[in-house]
């Protein structure tokens, strides 16, 4: 029992200077997500492990822990992502016809970490636009991320782009099974090129040449049109190249110190995502601090194949960014049950200060708030008095 | 996978006009325990399986979700009380000589709900005050406990006091091992006179007179005085009285509506608590809306014995109290990619206001937001216009 404080790896409490900077970048989060008529929803941690999997892809398995319903004997997950979640409020509870904004905030788990220095417990803010196709959804989910990141101060932002369909469009007609294009998504993400080569030694040349391609495919704006010169004319490939120059040229119209990239070998979420996916990284950060993208697919197990693009961030990751606030301003008062004056630490309370107690034989410890007043009787009244720095 | 949308039972998702209550709820209470002077702290939802149950008894560990942990093979567990936690960061974390006030509010997961209706995922607030044993401790949980139900509309409010002393002191001498008096505690929970005789048939006719006595120690005043008159005149048995009545002096002072009463048979938390225990009821609650009282050994696992004394509240529950918050006032805004529009939009969003931008071809859909408001193009400027109701 000596190490009843020790925590397993990767999972850590937050300590109360850094809690006050997650608790106002959450309120700030939210906030901005209300701006633009994102709905908050709670979905539980706990679901049927086939609900929080159902077309996620196996690495969404992998990371989420298991354990069996004592109620029912059924096999329970712990939510690793809450974006399923959220599409399958919006397709089976909502069940509305137009635009739905679902915007949530809260932990998730995961069993392994994400990184070497990455927390097992996010705590995962979102939000996801159903029931547009067009790209102006796309473009809202972006902007509503690079505002979250503003408020966090996390300036100067960088958007990489990219495109779950530029690999498709490249591999359409190749026959790869689901192990095989793994591997490839694989190397594709290691930038690996003997691995790809290898993988793909049978493939037509016109598919080995593009894979390759891929490879140097990150930058600025020249690769768009390095893309379209180097990479088979397809339907698919070609509007995954003309949407991500309109969603480019929207988000820096919007956003003009905003850097922007592209990297169609980024294949994180691949099996996830349908259209145009991004990641946005900030000062000092060497993991993006937001991703999202356009995943329509992942409504139809609970019924109804929406539309569907959000992005999320951890707001743990995220208070690492910048500095806590502050320690906050407080009076100190003396304990005593004269009405008079606990009338008065009452007002005070209300009208948003924080008022120490000073507990009986705790009069001369140090606080953990910054007091800078104190209640004192005065000729009969309880007045406020400035305490020297 | 027709059922990929249903969720196990006790559990529940927060649709948008509930979880706005919640939200509503979560930083009324957290502003309310900053204005005390409590800190924030977030401690995981997964910890080794013996530092969370350390010292809090069986029941704890009977809600308690276990899982395996891949990276270490350890058991690790679920958080099913937040307490335990604080009690551990106080101590070996902080480490501070002084008061230590603490809060948190975060879900937690019962393998069993605690009642027919109730979640197995409650949203639990609480707060925690270290380091002094006096009664003005006690007085200042209870008061930041009714100040959080007042803030969230739940009045009259009832506090019902008790005092975990007064059956340890009824029993002392009485030879009962962990089984038995388990059994004891949970005849007195269910105020069950005929089991109650049955298991302490072998006890002195003292303890079993007092034990009866207790059956019926429910009520306002009188019942202090009643059980002045019928159980031993022992020190931890008026200790514990002499305490409840302080603090009902206090609270009555300071809480002139509120109704006060005692229940000297009451056993919730029996296993855990050290002094003297509340719970607050609402209007339209049958459970208690808030629960809490001193527990001065449970971070003595932790390295350090410190006094300790707090409360904790489900927020989902006292979300069902009262309604929910009306459809807030919002503002339509046609799609475009005009400066001027944008930039009006991102003002008013800048000023507090939501701003929903209508996506081409949803121009016609009802919004979840109630729009007051619309932004439209008059002699080349975006003015705000308003809509019929």
């Amino acid at each position: 029992m000596l190490s009843a404080w020790l925590l397993p790896e990767h999972i850590a409490d937050v300590l109360p200077a850094q809690a006050r900077r997650v608790e106002d970048l959450r309120r700030a989060m939210l906030d901005r997500a209300r701006g633009y008529g994102f709905e908050l929803v709670i979905p539980p941690l706990l679901e049927h492990l086939e609900s929080l999997l159902t077309g996620t892809g196996r690495e969404l398995d992998l990371k989420t822990f298991k354990l069996v319903d004592q109620a029912s004997g059924r096999m329970l997950g712990v939510r690793a992502d809450t974006t399923p979640q959220a599409a399958r409020i919006d397709a089976h509870l909502l069940n509305r016809d137009g635009v739905t904004r679902l915007c949530y905030c809260g932990p998730v788990l995961h069993t392994r970490p994400a990184g070497l220095s990455a927390t097992r417990e996010p705590l995962q803010f979102g939000a996801e636009i159903f029931g547009h196709a067009g790209l102006e959804a796309d473009l809202e989910a972006a902007e509503l991320a690079l505002d979250c990141l503003q408020a966090a101060r996390a300036e100067p932002l960088v958007i990489d782009l990219a495109d779950a369909r530029v690999l498709r469009g490249v591999l359409a007609g190749v026959p790869l099974d689901a192990a095989q294009l793994q591997d490839v998504v694989q190397a594709l993400s290691e930038k690996d090129a003997a691995a790809l080569a290898e993988l793909t030694q049978k493939a037509p040349a016109e598919a080995r040449d593009a894979l390759r391609a891929l490879l140097r495919l990150f930058g600025g704006d020249e690769v768009i049109e390095a893309a379209r010169r180097e990479l088979p004319q397809r339907p698919l490939i070609t509007q995954a190249l003309d949407q991500l120059q309109w969603l480019a040229r929207h988000l820096r119209a919007a956003y003009p110190g905003l850097r922007i990239g592209f990297d169609l070998s980024d294949m994180s979420g691949y099996a996830y995502y349908s259209g145009a996916r991004f990641a946005v990284y900030g000062a000092g950060s060497s993991d993006a601090l937001a991703r999202g993208g356009r995943y329509d697919e992942v409504g139809a197990v609970f019924g109804r194949n929406r539309p569907a693009v959000g992005f999320s961030l951890d707001l743990k990751a995220l208070a690492e960014v910048g500095s806590p606030p502050p320690l906050p301003a407080a009076i100190r008062a003396p304990w005593g049950d004269d009405p008079a004056l606990r009338a008065a630490v009452r007002q005070l309370r209300e009208q948003g200060e924080t008022v120490l107690a000073l507990l009986p034989g705790h009069e001369l410890e140090t606080q953990a708030f910054d007091c800078d007043r104190e209640l004192v009787q005065v000729a009969g009244q309880w007045v406020l008095r400035a305490l020297p720095n």
